[in-house]
């Protein structure tokens, strides 16, 4: 990735720290990705923008910034890509999925709070993620404790707006919700110095619905069996999304969607059919953390569905359109992400529903509740989650870890022991 | 308290495990309270209140009961007890201060959230809680992610009725806090029979308003040096305030008030004027948590004023009735209570300048900023709370701990060397 120093010195990164970052990523992403067989050749595109992760889309940002526009971080799937890219904005999500960041997060947090919160803090203080250093805004949210006021010391090193998203989900919250991405559109429309119009505003809605089909397709495919493509693909393909462009992408997954598509008229997959079939359920893998799938797919079963935000909940449901004035455009916005199960809120009973619900459509025969270590809202969660699985007949896994690789070979002999028991 | 076993049997308690947790106290509090030398006269009253703590006024919620009226528990100072008074209720108190329940807590709830929650859960479940036991209904609210997703499990072992307490302090989310509230009456006169009325709430107005004018009374004396009475005693007058009637109390305050005002007369105090004047700042310590008082008192610094749950935000603000109607009382009552600077708000900068402003009155030598493991929203907001003591030069120390004993040592030794310091 040399070929970007004039790149990261144009946005004031520590050269010295990111070298050492960088040097970590290829050996890692041979070790966990390349070695698979039987990969898709549409992974192709994925690697690409994986090799060149600090260089080729911070680049299309910083041209977009030098045509005068702006760039939009973002933490969260409730934060609605569809207004920031109508103000012609572009959005990247920002959580960090990597340990490199964790101890320069730890510089002004607390050790025990989530290793992304900490992580996404390190990345943007030790200045060595070209993301963060585009960014003309960041946008956080009030999703948990840990985010909430971390932001309050984010803001010591860039402009942050939070989105107050309600902890309930009756009427009077969704108006509170309604109210909040009002206030967000006129914040867009104040940095970027553009108008968000009805007409843009539809467009971006398409160009995101579009987006979220695209993987909604991919996901789909997951249900076969023999499964056409690896958990650890298809969660790089959901974790490529929050940060790719949004029409190239969606080219892109509906590109390996078709060859998918064959694999699955073939009968091929990449596992053999007798193995067992895992779904994850619980908190988001923010790039690069592979971890679980890779001890997961290392022993032979197949990851076949996240119930996370790097999974379904960032996909399901589109944005339907009931109107045309700004008003119902944002009503219409706001009722697909008020859908969204997350345990943020209490209650939040429909989380367990599409647990339930997507065990089923994906005839898995394990379920493994993944919580980031100090994630409280999910782990208070599992003792109702594990209840309904229970009912349903269900066998679950908690497995509650952070970013290092100390406890590896721990979890390999927990998880190890999980699969042969089903 | 044997005196007393027809009680607890009335209320189903584990009477097994609750003697075991009745043979702890009376030694714990000998050592911690009865040792202290040049106790106020009116402290007496607060002994006889602890030493009989599962009896005295349980069995007046009980005869509460059985003349057909309702008892309420709650879990935060952001719950008006004014509303559940004027439904002829009783409001009580019911944080959990005791590592003897915490174990009972983790069967339920991950071990790594705070040891208030697990300590109140675990209260609840094993049935050893005489004030738990005569509740009718529980009021939890969404102040932090361990409460918020913990009414979610105490909902199989109790009703519960749960505050939408917003994140922010906008307009908006007034208006939210507004109408919480008048479900909050409503679900009070539901589970009551009792119709709230414009006088029974003024009247109760008038009485929670009495019982915090005694509390700041209190806590006024503690500004004077020596100070005359221990930050031992004053804690334990204030956790008592949580679940004792309101009258009484507000009487028995009064009348050591009066007391401690001869002394300051007299310039009598506790501790020699000489000693360093200590402020707490950060999250509640409910009954028996005396462990940060204890060992600071033990090394004979004084500590005057608690900004706490437990301390000033539950005392500090009356309810100012700005009109006769229903709808002006309930908005009064709101503007009362969102006044209170908790640091589950973003951004919560009147707590800096409230800590600020104690620090003054109470004329501090250095502040303790006490944070419960694993409470992450105080854990967090500790870096812009230290900048802003480090601006005005006033020493601090973080201590984060559990209820366990097993840190004592440690925690001396450091605070040891704090004192010192100052």
């Amino acid at each position: 990735m040399s070929d970007y120093k004039t790149l990261w010195e144009s946005l004031g990164m520590d050269l010295e720290k990111h070298d050492k970052l960088c040097a970590l990523l290829p050996g890692f992403y041979e070790e966990v990705y390349l070695s698979q067989e039987k990969r898709p050749q549409g992974m192709n595109y994925f690697n690409l923008v994986v090799s060149a992760i600090h260089g080729l889309r911070p680049q299309e940002l910083v041209n977009h910034k030098t045509q005068g526009e702006k760039v939009v971080g973002t933490f969260c799937v409730f934060v609605p890509d569809e207004l920031i890219f109508a103000a012609d904005a572009i959005g990247v999500g920002l959580c960090g999925g990597s340990q490199f960041w964790v101890p320069d997060g730890e510089k002004v947090l607390p050790k025990n709070i989530c290793p992304l919160i900490k992580s996404f803090m390190g990345a943007k203080i030790s200045k060595t993620c070209p993301f963060f250093q585009s960014c003309d805004l960041l946008i956080g949210e009030t999703t948990c404790d840990g985010k909430k006021k971390a932001w309050e010391i984010l803001k010591d090193y860039a402009d942050v707006h939070v989105i107050h998203l309600p902890q309930m989900k009756s009427e009077k919250e969704f108006s509170l919700f309604i109210k909040e991405l009002e206030i967000l559109k006129e914040k867009l429309e104040e940095i970027t110095g553009n108008k968000i119009t009805e007409d843009a505003l539809k467009s971006s809605i398409e160009l995101i619905n579009n987006k979220r089909r695209a993987l909604k397709r991919l996901y789909d495919l997951r249900k076969q069996n023999p499964v056409p493509i690896s958990g650890k693909d298809a969660l790089l393909i959901s974790q490529i999304s929050f940060y790719d462009d949004p029409a190239r992408f969606t080219q892109k997954v509906n590109e390996i969607c078709g060859e998918l598509e064959d694999r699955v008229k073939n009968g091929e997959g990449v596992f053999p059919s007798s193995s067992k079939r895992i779904m994850i359920t619980g908190t988001p893998m923010a790039i690069p953390n592979w971890k679980l799938h890779h001890i997961i797919e290392s022993l032979n079963a197949a990851v076949v569905v996240e119930e996370t935000c790097t999974g379904t909940r960032y996909f399901e449901n589109e944005v339907k359109i009931k109107g045309e004035s700004m008003n119902e455009l944002i009503n219409s916005i706001a009722e697909r992400y008020f859908k969204i199960n997350c345990a943020c809120f209490t209650p939040n009973k429909d989380r367990i529903h599409d647990i339930i619900r997507l065990a089923k459509e994906y005839k898995v025969d394990g379920v493994i509740y993944y919580n980031l270590q100090f994630c409280q809202t999910y782990a208070i969660e599992y003792y109702n989650v594990k209840k309904a699985l229970e009912k349903e007949g269900i066998p679950n896994l908690l497995i509650e870890t952070d970013y290092s690789e100390s406890d590896t070979e721990q979890l390999r002999t927990r998880i190890e022991a999980f699969i042969e028991m089903l």
